[in-house]
C-alpha cells in the first residue's frame, strides 16, 4: 500500500501552474525585456497598473525585490522606516532592508488589531525627533494582507486614514500587498480602493493566483523609470520574460476563484477548532494556530501526511488553488486520526 | 542688572577642559598616529585596554564611531542584532547600524527593569529561525548604563546572565559602555566586573569624564587590527591625536569623582519631587522627569535658567563635573521661581 | 509591398526559446524551490556543475546577479579587485560592484591581448601595499569571451597563468563566463578547461545557448550555500522555477550549435571587410567594427534593415540562433545596398 | 656617542604643534559642537568658507572624511565618477568611495600632465552610455595639488577648463583640496582662484599647515547642513572641538610659510639629481625619485637617518614646517655618505 500524497498547506507559494498557463507560456509573444520591453510583459505591467491605480508598474522575479526597490528608492541613507511588527520587509526578507535599502526599521505596534497598526501609532512615530539627534523617518510600509498576523486584511477605510496619518507626518506610503488579491476579496472592494493614498506598492503573482514566478511594482512614472534602473543593478532584469509575463497574465483572470480558498481556510479553522486546537478565524486564506511546541505539531502534522509551516511562534496553513475542499476535509480526518 | 548664567544639565558632554588638562594637552607627546602610532594616543589605549579588562584597544573621534566600527566587523550583511528598546545605537546614531553597519535591528523590551532586557528575552529572540527563511541573528548589543531609561545600570550578576543568554544563542556582544565608568562607580565593582562575557566595548572620554574629544573601542588584538582599518576607512584617523589622548589620560584619573555628580543627581530628583514633579530616582547621574508637554516643559526651564533636554517623550538632566552642589541648589531655586 | 523584417544582430540575448523548448517548460516538473528546492531547477544545477567542473551550482535570474552574488561574498566592504578593463561587471552593471559588492575596481591593462590582461599585470597589481595606507587587494575577476573586446577569448594555458598569478597574489579568481560556451566551442576545449584554478564562475543560458531566461552561479559548496541567502536578499529566489530550468536543460544541449554562429560572425566580418569598413577578426560570435560615427553608422544599418548595438565606440554584430547563414548573407546585401 | 635624530621627510602630516599653537589649544573658548556650535569650530568654518570661497563650511576629523562625505551627498547608488589615476580617493582611502558612498571609479588618464587630466578626457568620459545599459556618471573628483603624481599643481585656467568640461557634461565637481595651500603658494594666486566651478571641496589644516588633527570640508549652505548630519552618522561629531579648531586657526596663519618648504623641496631634489638619482623637478613640497628597489632604498635612506616612503612605486620625501633647510642640507649630506 503507498503512501498518500501529503496534503501542502505550507503556503499558497507551492501552486503550479496547470495547463491553460503552461499553454500560454509556451505560445507567448517574447522580445528581449533588457533591449525592447518585451510585448507580454508590458502587456502585464499594464494590467496590473490598471488594477492597482498606479501610472506604471515593472515586473520582478520575486515580492523581495519588489519591496526591496521600492524601499531602496523612497530611502537615503539611514532613514527610518515604519512597518507593522512582523511586517515581511522585517522578518522575511533577511535584513535587505537594512543592508540594501540602508533603512533603520521601527517596528509598530499592532494596536488596532492584528496586523494593524493604528493611525494614531502612525502619527505618534512619523516625528524622529530634531533634525540632528534623532533619525529622520519617511516612510510608511503597510501590508495588506498581513502575512505574519494570519492574513489579516485592512479595511479600506481604516487604510485611508493610515495613509492619511502617514502624509501628514510627511511620511511616504509603500503598500506591501503581495495578498492584495485575497484583501480585495474578502473584503468585496476592487484592489485600487486598497492603493488610495500609497505611492508604491507591490503585489505578487507566485502566490494565490498561481504564476509559477513573478512580481510587480507599481507607481508613478518616475518610479517606475529608476525601479527598471534598480531592478538591473540587483540583477532582476531578464530577456524573455514573456513566458512568465503570460502567466501571470493567466493568473490575472483568477483572482475571484481567490473566494474558494478563504471558503477552505474558513472550513480547516472550523474543523481544528472542534478538534480543541486554538486557532485564529482566518480573514482570507491563512489560518494560524498556537500549539504548546511548534516543532513537534509540525512534525505529528507531517506524519500524518499534512504540510503546515511555522510562523511567529504558531503554526501556519494555507490555503491554495492546489488545495480542494475534499483536501482540507481529508486533512482534517488526517489531523483528527 | 544681568541675568545669570544659564545653569546648563542638557548633557554630560558640555563638560570642558579645566586648567590640569589644558596643560596635558599643551605639553603632550605627540606622533603622526597614522604612520607611526602616536605614543599618547597608545598610552591611553593601554590604560582603557587595562581598566576594561581587554586585550587591545583603540581611540576613536565619537562614541558613535566606536559603537558603528564593532557593529560593522560583528555583522554580515543584514545580520539581526538585538538590542533593549530605546538603545544610543537604534536611536541616536541617525540609522548608521542600518545603513553602515548593514544590521537589522531587534529591539528588546526591557522586562527586567528600564534599559534591561531579561536574559530570557535574550534567549527567546537569539534563534531567527530556519537557515532560509528567517534573518541570522549574530549579536547583542547592551549599554549600561542605559542612556535613554535614565542613565539605568546592568548590576554584574545580570550582565553575567545576559552574556551567557547571548552566549549560549550563538551571539557575540557588544557593550555599549559611554558611561560605564557611571555604572562601576554606581555599583562599586571596577569597570571590568562589567565587561565579563563581552566581545567588544566602547567607552567615551569626554562624557562625565570631561575630556573635550574622544572615545575607546575595545576588544581583542584581532578585532583591534581590522577596527584600526575601519577607523580609517570612516575617516577617523587622526594624526598628532596625543593631544586629545592626553586630556583622555587626566580624564581617566578622575573616575571616582562621578560620585559626586551621583549625590547631585539624587539631589536634583529630591527636590523635584518635593516641587510635585514626577521624576525616576536616579542611579546615576542622569534625572528623567516626565511633564505634559515637553516643549512648554523645557521653555519655562530655560527661562529660568535652567537647561534640559528632551529625552523618549521625558525631560532629561544629566549632572557633571561642571554643575556643583551649590548650582544644584541653585537651579531648584529657580525652577520653584 | 511590405518591409522586410530586420535582421537583429544586436545580441545574442535576443534569441526566442524554439517549440523544443517551449514544449519543455510547458511539461516541467515543478516544485517551491524557496521551500524545496525544485527538482528541474536541481538537475539543472547539477548539470551546469558538471559541466564547469565545480562542486555545486546555484540557478540566477541574470548573470549580473550571478556576478554580483560573487562579488558580494568574495569582497568585504572596500576591497580593491582586478578586472580587464572593460569587463562586463565594470561598465554593465550598473556600479552594483561598488554599492552593493562594496568593492573598489582596478581595470587591468589587456596587456596580452583584447580582453586579456597578462600575468604579470596580475602580479604587479596584487598587492594594494601596507596593511594600513592601502586598499586590500581580494579578487581577480576574469571575462572569458570578453564581450566588450569582441568576444575574445582566453585559451587554457593563459587562463592558468592567470589563475596562478592570482593565488601568488593571494586572491581569488571570480570567472564571469557568461559565454563560456563559446569560449569552449572556439578552443575546442571542454568548458571546464577554462575553469582551472577559479573559485566562482558565473554562466549564461540566455545569451547564445537561447533560454529564455537565467544564469548560473558555481563554487563550492559552501559558497552555493551563501549564494543561496544572498540570492534571497536581492530577491532572486523564485518559485516554480524549473519552468524555466526547463529551458536551461534544453539549452545546454546546443553547446555544440554555437559553432554555426562562429561561422556565420566570420562570414559577416569577411563582408564588411570587403566592403571596406575597418572589422577585427572575430574569434567567437562577435564583430567589432570601427566607424567615424557610431550613432550615425547605426541608424544608416537601421534604415536598410539590419540591428546592431553600439559598444565601447564601435559598433558591435552579434550572431546567434535564430540568425542563419542567410541571413548574414541577406544582410551584407542590404548593407552593400 | 649617540645616533644623531632621523630626518623625518615621510609625509607633511608628522609636525607637531608648536608652543603658539598649544597655547591656542589650551585657551580655546569651547562649546558642545553637536549641541551648540562650538564658538571656535564656528570661527574657523567661517574663515576656511572665506578662503576658499565658499557659502559654508563643516570642519571633520581627517580629509578622508571630508571627501567621503562630499563623495556620499554627490553620489546615488552605482554612480560612476572620474578622478585622476592615483587620486588619493582611488588608493589611499581604503575604497570608502565604493563601500560607503557606493561610487563606481573611473580613472582617468592624466594626459594634460602629471596628476593632471585634460578637459578632453573629462568631455569624453562624462557620458556613461545610455540609461540603461551604461552607468550613469555624475561627478568629478580633482585633487590640487595631487599627492601621487608628486604634488603637482593645476593651475587656474586649467582647473577652470576642467570644471566647465564636467559642467558641459552634466557632472558635480569635487576638489580634493587636502594641500590645496600648497598649490595657492606655488601658483600665486588666492586658494578661491582654485576653486571655481566646484561644488564643494576638502581641505586638511594638519599637512603643511601644522595642526594637529582636522581637515574641512566646504561647499553650499544646503551641502553642509547635509554634511553636518552625515558627520554624525560616521561618528565624526566632537564635543568640544574648539580645542583643535584653535590649532586650526593659527594654523591658517602661515599659509605663506609654505613657500619656504616648496624651496626646501626644490633644493633636496636639485641635491639628490647631483647625486645621480633619478627625480622629477617638484612643484611643491613632494619629490618623488625613481629607484630600482623602493624596499631597499628606503632600509638604506632609514640606516642612515633619513626617513622616506614609497609611493606608486618610487619613493616620495616630503618637505614641511618642522624641517629646515639645515635639515635638507644636512640629509643630502647623510644620502651622499
Amino acid at each position: 500500500m503507498t503512501k498518500p500524497a501529503p496534503i501542502d498547506l505550507r503556503s499558497d507559494t507551492v501552486t503550479r501552474p496547470d495547463p491553460q498557463m503552461s499553454a500560454a507560456m509556451a505560445s507567448a509573444e517574447v522580445g528581449d525585456d533588457v533591449l525592447d520591453h518585451d510585448p507580454t510583459m508590458r502587456a502585464l505591467e499594464d494590467k496590473v497598473a490598471q488594477l492597482l491605480g498606479t501610472a506604471a508598474a515593472l515586473w520582478v522575479p520575486s515580492g523581495t525585490m519588489g519591496n526591496l526597490i521600492a524601499l531602496s528608492l523612497h530611502l537615503r541613507r539611514g532613514d527610518r522606516f515604519l512597518a507593522p511588527r512582523g511586517a515581511h520587509v522585517l522578518t522575511h526578507e533577511l535584513g535587505s532592508a537594512a543592508w540594501l535599502a540602508g533603512g533603520m526599521p521601527e517596528p509598530l505596534d499592532c494596536d488596532a488589531g492584528p496586523g494593524r497598526p493604528s493611525p494614531a501609532a502612525v502619527r505618534a512615530n512619523a516625528d524622529g525627533g530634531g533634525p540632528y539627534f534623532d533619525l529622520r523617518t519617511t516612510l510608511l510600509c503597510l501590508e495588506n494582507t498581513h502575512n505574519g498576523a494570519g492574513g489579516t486584511v485592512i479595511p479600506p477605510h481604516e487604510h485611508a486614514q493610515l495613509a492619511a496619518a502617514a502624509r501628514d507626518g510627511g511620511l511616504r506610503v509603500h503598500l506591501d500587498g503581495a495578498r492584495i488579491w485575497n484583501a480585495s476579496i474578502a473584503l468585496g472592494v476592487p484592489p485600487a480602493a486598497l492603493t488610495v493614498g500609497v505611492d508604491t506598492v507591490q503585489t505578487c503573482l507566485s502566490k494565490g493566483l498561481g504564476a509559477p514566478v513573478g512580481s510587480v511594482v507599481a507607481g508613478n512614472a518616475d518610479f517606475v523609470t529608476e525601479a527598471r534602473r534598480m531592478r538591473k543593478m540587483l540583477g532582476g532584469g531578464v530577456r524573455q520574460g514573456g513566458v512568465l509575463a503570460a502567466a501571470g497574465l493567466v493568473a490575472l483572470e483568477r483572482i475571484d476563484s481567490l473566494a474558494e480558498d478563504h471558503r477552505n481556510a474558513a472550513l480547516l479553522a472550523e474543523g481544528l477548532a472542534e478538534l480543541g486546537w486554538a486557532v485564529d478565524t482566518p480573514q482570507t486564506n491563512i489560518v494560524l494556530a498556537a500549539v504548546p511546541d511548534v516543532r513537534l505539531a509540525l512534525a505529528r502534522l507531517r506524519a500524518v501526511g499534512v504540510l503546515a509551516a511555522a510562523m511567529g511562534g504558531k503554526i501556519r496553513f494555507v490555503t491554495h488553488r492546489d488545495v480542494t475542499k475534499a483536501d482540507i476535509e481529508e486533512a482534517l480526518r488526517r489531523i483528527r486520526g
